[in-house]
């Protein structure tokens, strides 16, 4: 019997006891031996539920109880969960984790310890909520050099941008509705302006290249600015708008954003629909390959979680995690990033300043918006697109991925 | 340093000597020691290439080696492979293979071999080339109990059936642009006929369900009766003919079969196109997922055979795989397995006599056609379909996926 420790009997830490009960049998079988929840860590009492029982509110029972071999933390939140986390891993003890904000922030370090400790720091469900993602980077995509890693990262914003393209309606409109259904939160601020993608393609970074990427660092822009006339644009020319965030080498440099971008069908992501999320890999020999599936969602979060939990049971004593360094990886600047825009200004703008600076655009006219057109410049440096931009009243810019 | 040994030096040899150079840097660091090749057996010689002085043409060299701790079997087809690769457990190393024949026929045992040495027996390539999927059924859906594997297992169908969709040619047409361009071989018939497919679901079945799915036991159909007239038909009603590898589990049992289907849009192969390979899973609890990549290909399919190498490499005496026992899984009876049946008759045949032997049908009619049109009917059991059709001139009938 393998006693392990759940941290937060919140939507997911109850998700992971549904999937243990439900799924026993086979997952001891693959584990290799039982699985009990010996604690759950939280302030409330549940009383009634079937873990009333295991309800404990003072974490120093399980840091100090030698039986408890896994500690699985879904608290959400950076603190307490890094002081717990910290004291569970230099206590011999394996910790299974669905916090990005506690992965983004002190991966490195954690993985450190899990590798002096020879235990095993797991966050499959960080990033990509039920999708393998963090096990196929560490252990599948092992023959190549990364090149891309570009996703769809946060479900609230693909929902809302997803029902904005199907629907017609306006952001506000689609905003409510999900917040209604539950998909956005009533503060839906770390969603649609990207700072979870942030930290999400922070964590994927890092573990492609072997080096911290502070999330801090990378450029993050949401999707609070689109209109449904940008998207009515950008089926015009048979794109759809995702936000997407993103890494790139190049020369050398990695270059990293999130940003809502403008990407065609001949992308793997350009289906990827409401709250689904997928993430689109690229390497030097192996080519595109992309994994799809539910981003967020109590039982497919639980699952990975779980799934972690297994992998934590089979090696008991074996550290087999990939550590990043502490050492931080340099981003390339962003105004040195380069892309071809897409660019909305009012009809006064003259098409010849336009050409003046840009060179040569693709002109998108619209017969419904007679006050304004719309033009894609070739690629340029950010810093390039900024200095020209700046001679003209913008309406919006979304860059674009094709 | 780690010996290896490649058997085998065509396409997907050379594209691992190429992937081991090409990233010798990082693909050493991840497996924590050099790779290097000690022996490459072909029947050729390869005068004035860079591996000619590794050449060897009698096998037993390589297993009677002791410092050759891996071997790496890409020659194809199931003998002498299979020989050679239980002579190389037998003898305490760790074997990669691309092979889907030996794997499919001989994989269960090769795998308790494996298990009794303590060594590893690893096919990553041997289903979607370069999409990793079975390190995620093995590894990452552990939390799962699988409902449904259904993929676009096999990149000459895919490219034939896109080809045809998109650009409205006859099969035989775009069967000869296929062969032209190298993705049909001269005799196209274990691709076209389903036979490649059926064995990459027998193994992605094995591993499942953990039980031997002998793979003459799954009811296969090709894609040869697929016309451009069917094609048009699926057209207008919005859905896609794709063939599909498929394993469903029902009231206990495991339904399987290869046959093109219909799908719609509402399924994510529904945009998986040309030779690109994409596998759906559907778990209990994590719900949808799927894999997408190339299916075949010089460097995507060594890129696969390379991580099981830095996996073998890594763990020198740990299995890793599940094993799936050699009992047979005895699959359900595809006479009670349940579709919706596409079917196209010739106009001479009375709806009304349609009507009474399947109740309310959904009844296509496309004016190009005007000798004949087609019907949908509900959900059957293949048996009742056979027996009912049989009263009927039936042109065609494609299973219905939605």
């Amino acid at each position: 019997m393998l006693n392990i420790a759940v941290l937060g009997y919140g939507t997911v830490g109850s998700g992971i006891v549904e999937v243990l009960n439900t799924n026993q049998d086979s997952i001891n079988k693959r584990a290799g031996k039982e699985i009990n929840i010996k604690y759950v860590l939280d302030l409330r009492e549940f009383k009634g539920d079937p873990i009333e029982d295991k309800i404990v509110h003072d974490y120093s029972i399980i840091a100090n109880d030698p039986e408890v071999k896994i500690v699985v933390e879904v608290m959400g939140g950076v603190h307490p969960a890094y002081e717990f986390v910290k004291e569970a891993l230099e206590k011999g003890k394996s910790v299974c984790t669905s916090n990005k904000e506690l992965v983004a922030k002190h991966g490195a370090e954690l993985l450190r310890i899990s590798k002096e400790k020879n235990v095993n720091f797991l966050f499959e469900a960080s990033v990509g909520g039920g999708i393998p993602i963090i096990r196929p980077l560490n252990q599948s995509l092992t023959a190549d050099e990364i090149e891309e890693i570009s996703g769809i990262l946060n479900g609230t914003t693909n929902y809302i941008l997803s029902k904005m393209t199907i629907e017609g309606s306006d952001y506000e409109t689609v905003l409510k509705e999900a917040q209604v259904l539950g998909y956005a939160e009533r503060n839906p601020a770390a969603d649609v302006e990207g700072h979870d993608a942030c930290r999400k393609i922070a964590i994927l970074t890092s573990l492609a290249y072997g080096m911290q990427v502070d999330f801090e660092d990378i450029y993050t822009e949401g999707i609070t600015n689109i209109t449904d006339i940008d998207i009515n644009y950008a089926k015009s020319i048979g794109a759809n708008i995702k936000m997407l965030g993103t890494s790139k080498k190049k020369d050398g440099k990695v270059y990293a954003m999130v940003a809502p971008m403008l990407i065609n069908d001949l992308n793997p992501l350009y289906t990827v629909n409401n709250v689904f999320n997928a993430i689109f890999v690229k390497g030097n020999v192996l080519g595109n390959v992309m994994f799809y599936g539910s981003g967020a969602g109590k039982l497919p979060t639980a699952s990975a979680v779980v799934s972690d939990i297994v992998d934590a049971a089979k090696h008991g004593n074996t550290h087999i995690m990939t550590i990043w360094s502490s050492r931080k990886l340099e981003l390339g600047d962003v105004n040195e990033s380069k892309y071809r825009y897409f660019v909305r200004v009012p009809s006064e703008v003259k098409i010849e300043d336009v050409n003046k600076l840009f060179g040569d655009v693709e002109i998108i006219k619209l017969d419904q918006y007679s006050n304004e057109y719309g033009f894609i410049t070739s690629e340029i440096m950010e810093r390039e697109y900024k200095e020209k931009s700046s001679n003209l009243s913008i309406k919006n810019m979304i860059r674009v991925a094709f």
